[in-house]
């Protein structure tokens, strides 16, 4: 599997989708998803919803971690996140990097930002790995 | 505001709306809210989306904690959630109760069951209370 | 193993023992333990430190996760704790409960509470197991 | 109270002492502490104890604060650890940095390596503000 048809399937997930994530860039071990501040995505006060905040950056360490060994597939054990700033401004921008890949578990860190380029929200996940050509 | 206004205003909650959730009882410090598993709530494979799940988890918390106080409105500082179980089979069903309810900080536990009954995900999440009589 | 084994398992470990933490008692999955609040465990203000809070609750949840297997080896992967209330008053007693025992991942919450009873701390821990008869 | 006063508090806090945790190095909003490797803060196998681990980070995290505000007074509200390499050669160094600063809370990340410079513990952590000159 490359790298666009990663992102490709990221992209057709039906949840991420439903939410409008896309993929702005993969390396090894790291990757950027963005969404636009659409108005289904806040919460009451404009201000993007935590569920989708914590979806946005779910995709970016699962494709951090999917893009460093390319041929396992992975579901999330733990993910936990901070809300430090509320995102008032789009597109939200969450940067995934492994921290440690291991042979069953691999850990990653997200940054979240607003549109100014603020840091909004800290996550940190664990991830499980199995089997499988594809995602 | 009354429950039936705090379900209300829950389910008109933009992102909450989008996602599908339904509140489905609400007691002093408790809340259980559910969601269909339709297909764009699902990740490949067919289960549903961790992003998903948490949406539904911190709906269920933040409104445990608006039921608490029922004059006070709330923002996630943290959630921390882990998916112990693929939910393949819905209606995907999350109970949030209070476990202690303080004067700027909340702190709920989650429970997150599938279809069947089977515990699938299980979260803590922390909250911040300020001012506002609508969440 | 027995149960009496886990026990004196547990408390010969070398920093269970420096922290000066005792098994209660266990039973399948679950795992009760305590530390009196001696002044070596303090922070400043005379309340109990937050990492000997997260030691006792790392230990009744690494218990639980025994106590279920019996002859496997666990490493602790992830612990969260929040911390609700200070600890004046000892003994503080964390209660450890598995919530799902799999093939290689156990996921546990534990309770903490002081002296007098109250909850003062939520954990919720991660475990991976390996083969090995003794911890 | 200057930085040196600051590392005199917290190598003074009684169990931070009886750890034998020492602060390396203080600058605002960052702070580094260390433990050797003595055979009480081991479990079995010889490694270091997820609980001491989890006793330095808070150390490091909670000084990040202090560091920065320098006039007021913290407790940790949650700390969530993930334990990545087992530690098998000390010191064991923690690095902790404060990502936001604010009014009632600070949010800190701090990295954990061990005797090798190898990362081995990865921690997040949201601590509660309130008045008074000495932690």
């Amino acid at each position: 599997m490359s790298y666009d048809e990663l992102k490709n399937l990221l992209e057709q997930d039906p949840f991420l989708k439903h939410v409008g994530i896309k993929v702005r860039s993969i390396k090894k071990g790291e990757c950027e998803v963005e969404a636009e501040l659409r108005q289904e995505l806040t919460r009451f006060g404009g201000m993007m919803n935590g569920g989708a905040i914590a979806t946005l950056a779910d995709a970016a360490g699962g494709c951090a971690v999917l893009s460093h060994y390319m041929d396992r597939n992975e579901v999330t054990v733990d993910l936990e996140i901070t809300y430090m700033r509320p995102i008032t401004e789009g597109p939200a921008v969450a940067h995934g990097k492994v921290l440690k890949a291991g042979k069953s578990l691999a850990y990653v860190i997200v940054e979240v930002k607003d549109g100014k380029g603020d840091l909004a929200a800290f996550c940190k996940g664990t991830y499980f790995l199995f089997e499988g050509v594809k995602p």
